[in-house]
C-alpha cells in the first residue's frame, strides 16, 4: 500500500485561522524585508490560501520547511552481543563506564558482554546501581559516579531506564560544568541545544520497547516539579545500538506485551503527527529543529512498518513464549518504531501516561513481580489509544483509516467521518485479545475524582502535545479537550 | 503489501551444495571446539539441513548471522540549502574544504553554499576540478589539493562524482601516509577497513541519483586496471546530506531520466540482493561486515520505498521539467534509494553497467550536450534490467513478483515460474514509455563481437557480483552466465 501524502488537516487549518487571528492583533514586523528569499516556503505551503499574506511572518510563527532525520547505527543478530568488545577495541576505546541495573546485572547480556570486553583487553567499570523507571536524583548519581572515573566511551546494557540514564552521564561528563536543568525540555528546563558532539555510546537493549537505542531521547521524573520530563537533542542518541533477540527472551509474557504495548503506540502516534511543516516555529539555526519535528517522509516509513510487525508479532510474541521469531521481530519492531517516533515525535497517548503512571491509584499490573503497585509504561500508554484515536481521527482520516486497515480491517467503503472510531474500535480489540490489559482507566483504579489531576499533569508536557492533532493552542480549551479524553478513557 | 519475509533463494540452495562439495573435499578444522556458541547460528539457519553438520564450519565458509545498518543524518526541504554556514559554525569548523566540478561552480546551489559559509564567516577554500567520472589521476589531483590546507571539514555540492571524491579527500588527508590502493576493494586493491572516524563532511547533491550523500561509498576508473572499482566503508558516508529540491531543479530531462533510472535499479537491486544471512564470510570484527551486506530486512524498507516512488515520480519529472513535486520526491527517492542500497549493496546491473560505459563504442545519449560519446550511468544501469531480472527472477520470485505489482502489474494469478519474465516486461514497458532509452545494448552499437569484452570487464566487479543472485560461484560456469546475460541484453 503505497504512503499518503501528507495532508494538510483540520486541526493545522485552525492552527492556521488562530495565526490569522494573532496577527490581525499583533501586526508582524521584521527586519529582514530586504531578501525576500529569506522567507522562502515550499511549493506546498505557496500554493496554500497563506501566499495571499503581503506581509511576512515573524519568525516564531513561521511554520516549519524542512526535516531531519538522523539515527543511530544499528546491528541486529541473534548473538551480535558478543561483539562488543572489539567495537570499543576498534574505537580505541579503555575507559568503558559498563551501565546497567541490578536484575540485568545477572542476566547473559550482561556475561557476554563483559566477557567480551575481557576477551579484547578493553578496560571498563560497571554502574550498576540504575534506578527502573530514573528520577532526576538517580541520574545525578549516575552522573557522580562517572564523572571521577573519565569514561573514554560508554556502554549501556538494559532497557530504556539503563539507555537513558547512561545518556545523561555521556552528556554531563561531557559538560561537568552544566546545570541539571541545562538540557532538560523547555518550560520546566532550560531546553538548551547539545552543541558537541558526545562519547560513543553503545547500546545494548535487552527489552523490545522503549527503542532507546536508536533515539536522542532520555526520560525521567523531575521530582520537585513531579513531572515527567526529559532530555531531547540528536546529540544524545547513541553511536551503535546492538540488537540481539536472543537478549530480550529473559522477558516474561507480561513484559512482552506491555514493551510492545509501547512500540504500538510509538507507530501509531508518529504515524498520526501533526505534519512537520505545520509545526512552529520554525527554528533559526538547524541546530534547534527538534526530533521530535513532526510526521515527514522518512519517519512514516518506519513507523508504518513498525505498526505492522507489532499487529502481527506482538500477539504471538505473548502468547508463546518459544516463539523466538516473533520476539526477534519485535525487537526489530521497537528499533524501527524508535526511529520513527525519534524523528517525528509522539503525542496524547505519551502526553496522558506520565501522569497516569505517575499518579497510580494502587494498580497491580498482573505477571510483574514486585511488591509496590505499578502500571508499566506500555500499559499506561496503550489504556487510553482507543479514546486518543477516536478523537484524532478527523485531524487526517487517510492516516487513520490506513492504520486500522493494517489491523486487518476493510475500509474500502469507510466514511472519512468514521476514521477516528473505525481505529479506535480496531484498538479496543487488539488490546482484549491480548489479554491481561486494563479496559480503561476505571480498571487501573481511577476515577472522575482524579481526572483534574491527571489533566494538570498532562499539560506540561508541551513538547508531545504541541504534535497532537485537533488539540487547541488554547490553554482553555486545551484543558477541556483533555478532560474530555481522560472521561473517555475510563472505559473501552 | 507486507514485506515478504526473507526466503532462502535457490542460488543459496546452490551455493550451500558448492559448500557441501567443498567441505567434503577439505574437512573443517577449527580450534575454537571449546566454545559451542562460538559457532551459534541464526534461528532461521538452524532450521535448515544445515544443522545436520556435526563438525563446525571454518570461518571462512560461515555464512553470516547479523547484519548492519547504516546512514548519514539527512535534511531534507526547499531552501535549506542556505542553513550548511550555520552546520559548519555549529561544529566549530572553520577551514572547509569545499569541493565541486568546474559546471556547478555556476549554479545558484554553489552561489548559497558561499552566501551561507561567508555570512557565518566560516572560513573555507574551493576546490572545483572534480571529474566527472572520477579516475584515480583525477581524485589524487584532489587530494594533493586537500594535503596541504589542512581542512577540518569537508563541503560536497555536486552530483555523484563530486561528493565520491570528496569522501577520498577526506580519507586520505585523515590517513596521509597510506598508499591510495589500500583502501581500495579488493581484489584490485587491498580493502582495508577504515580504522578511526573522517573529518565531517556535508554533501549537497544537486542530482538526483547516485544516493551518494548517504552512503559510504565512493567509485572512480582505476586506469591502470581499466576498471571501474571503489572503496567503501561505513566510516566514509557523509556527516549529513542536505537534500534541497530547489538544487535539482536545474537538471535538464535527459538527465532526470537517466540519474532517475540510477535510483530505479538501486532499489531493484538492492531489494533483490541475496539475503544477508546467505553471504560468505561471516566476519570476525565487526569492522570487516561489509556495507553491500545483501538484502535485510531495514534496507528492504528503503528499497521498496525508493522503488514505488521512481515508479510514480519518474515518468512525470522527465516528462514536465515544471513538476517540481514529482522532482522532489525523486530526490527523496535517490536519497532514500542510497540508504537501502548502501546498506544492502546491488548485484548485476551495476556490475555489467561499469564495461558498458567504459567499452562504448561511440554512442552519444540525447540531451547530454557534450561533445564526446557518453553512455550516462543511468542508462548503463537500466539497459541491462529486462535480461537481469528475468535471469534473476527464480532465486526469488516473490520479490520480483512484489516488484512487478509496484508497477501496476496484476500479479495476483501469476505463476512463480513466471516471476522473471513478468518484472523483465514490466520494466521494458517502463523504460519504452520514458522515452529516449536505448531499447537495448544493440542500440548503444554493441554487436556479438564485444560480448567476450564486456564479459572480462563484469568479471572482477566480486563485491557487488558475489550478491548476485542465480549467479554461479564457479567462474567458467560464471562467465557464461555473464556471456548469456549481455546476449539477452541486447534487445529488448
Amino acid at each position: 500500500m503505497p504512503t499518503p501524502a501528507i495532508r494538510v488537516t483540520s486541526s493545522a487549518a485552525k492552527r492556521a485561522s488562530s495565526l490569522l487571528r494573532a496577527l490581525q492583533a499583533h501586526p508582524p514586523s521584521c527586519p529582514c524585508h530586504s531578501n525576500p528569499s529569506h522567507h522562502y516556503q515550499s511549493p506546498s505551503l505557496l500554493k496554500s490560501p497563506r501566499r495571499s499574506f503581503a506581509t511576512p511572518l515573524d519568525h516564531t510563527k513561521q511554520k516549519e520547511y524542512a526535516f531531519e532525520m538522523a539515527a543511530s547505527s544499528i546491528r541486529f543478530g541473534p548473538g551480535c552481543t558478543k561483539e562488543v568488545g572489539m567495537d570499543f577495541k576498534n574505537m580505541g576505546a579503555n575507559r568503558v563506564c559498563l551501565v546497567t541495573d541490578s536484575n540485568v546485572s545477572k542476566l547473559d547480556a550482561m556475561k557476554h558482554v563483559v566477557e567480551s570486553l575481557s576477551r579484547e583487553g578493553v578496560g571498563f567499570t560497571v554502574f550498576d546501581k540504575v534506578r527502573v523507571e530514573p528520577k532526576d536524583s538517580s541520574i545525578r548519581e549516575a552522573i557522580d559516579f562517572a564523572k571521577p572515573y573519565q569514561p573514554d566511551a560508554f556502554l549501556a546494557v538494559g532497557g530504556g531506564s539503563v539507555i537513558d540514564t547512561a545518556k545523561l552521564m555521556n552528556l554531563y561528563t561531557t559538560f561537568p560544568d552544566a546545570e541539571f536543568l541545562d538540557f532538560v525540555n523547555a518550560p520546566l528546563g532550560k531546553g538548551l541545544p547539545i552543541t558537541k558532539p558526545l562519547k560513543p555510546l553503545v547500546a545494548v537493549p535487552t527489552t523490545a520497547g522503549t527503542g532507546s537505542e536508536t533515539t536522542g531521547t532520555a526520560i525521567f521524573d523531575l521530582v520537585s516539579k513531579k513531572a515527567k520530563t526529559g532530555i531531547a537533542h540528536r546529540n544524545l542518541k547513541p553511536t551503535l545500538g546492538i540488537c540481539d533477540p536472543l537478549n530480550t527472551r529473559t522477558m516474561p509474557s507480561a513484559v512482552h506485551a506491555s514493551s510492545g504495548l509501547d512500540v504500538l503506540c510509538h507507530s501509531l502516534e508518529s504515524w498520526t503527527a501533526i505534519p512537520y511543516h505545520e509545526r512552529t516555529p520554525r527554528p533559526q539555526n538547524p541546530m534547534n529543529r527538534p526530533a521530535y519535528q513532526g510526521a515527514n517522509p522518512i519517519s512514516d516509513i518506519f513507523s508504518l512498518k513498525a505498526l505492522r510487525s507489532t499487529v502481527e508479532f506482538l500477539p504471538r510474541a505473548v502468547k508463546d513464549p518459544e516463539d523466538f521469531e516473533a520476539q526477534s521481530e519485535m525487537l526489530l519492531a521497537a528499533t524501527l518504531a524508535g526511529v520513527g517516533f525519534g524523528n517525528a515525535g509522539v503525542h496524547l497517548c505519551h502526553a496522558m501516561s506520565y501522569p497516569i503512571s505517575g499518579q497510580n491509584p494502587g494498580y497491580k499490573h498482573k505477571g510483574y513481580v514486585i511488591d509496590s503497585p505499578i502500571i508499566p509504561h506500555g500499559v499506561s500508554v496503550a489504556v487510553t489509544s482507543p479514546a486518543v484515536f477516536r478523537f484524532t481521527g478527523a485531524s487526517n482520516p487517510e492516516r487513520h483509516l490506513a492504520a486500522a486497515e493494517v489491523f486487518g480491517k476493510d475500509v474500502s467503503n469507510a466514511k472519512k467521518e468514521s476514521a477516528g472510531e473505525i481505529l479506535s474500535e480496531v484498538l479496543a480489540e487488539f488490546l482484549v485479545n491480548l489479554g491481561d490489559q486494563p479496559r480503561g482507566l476505571k480498571a487501573l483504579g481511577f476515577g472522575s475524582e482524579h481526572i483534574d489531576d491527571l489533566v494538570e499533569g498532562t499539560l506540561p508536557q508541551k513538547r508531545v502535545l504541541m504534535l497532537a492533532p485537533n488539540l487547541s493552542l488554547e490553554e482553555n480549551e486545551e484543558r477541556e479537550q483533555l478532560r474530555g479524553l481522560f472521561e473517555e478513557a475510563m472505559n473501552y
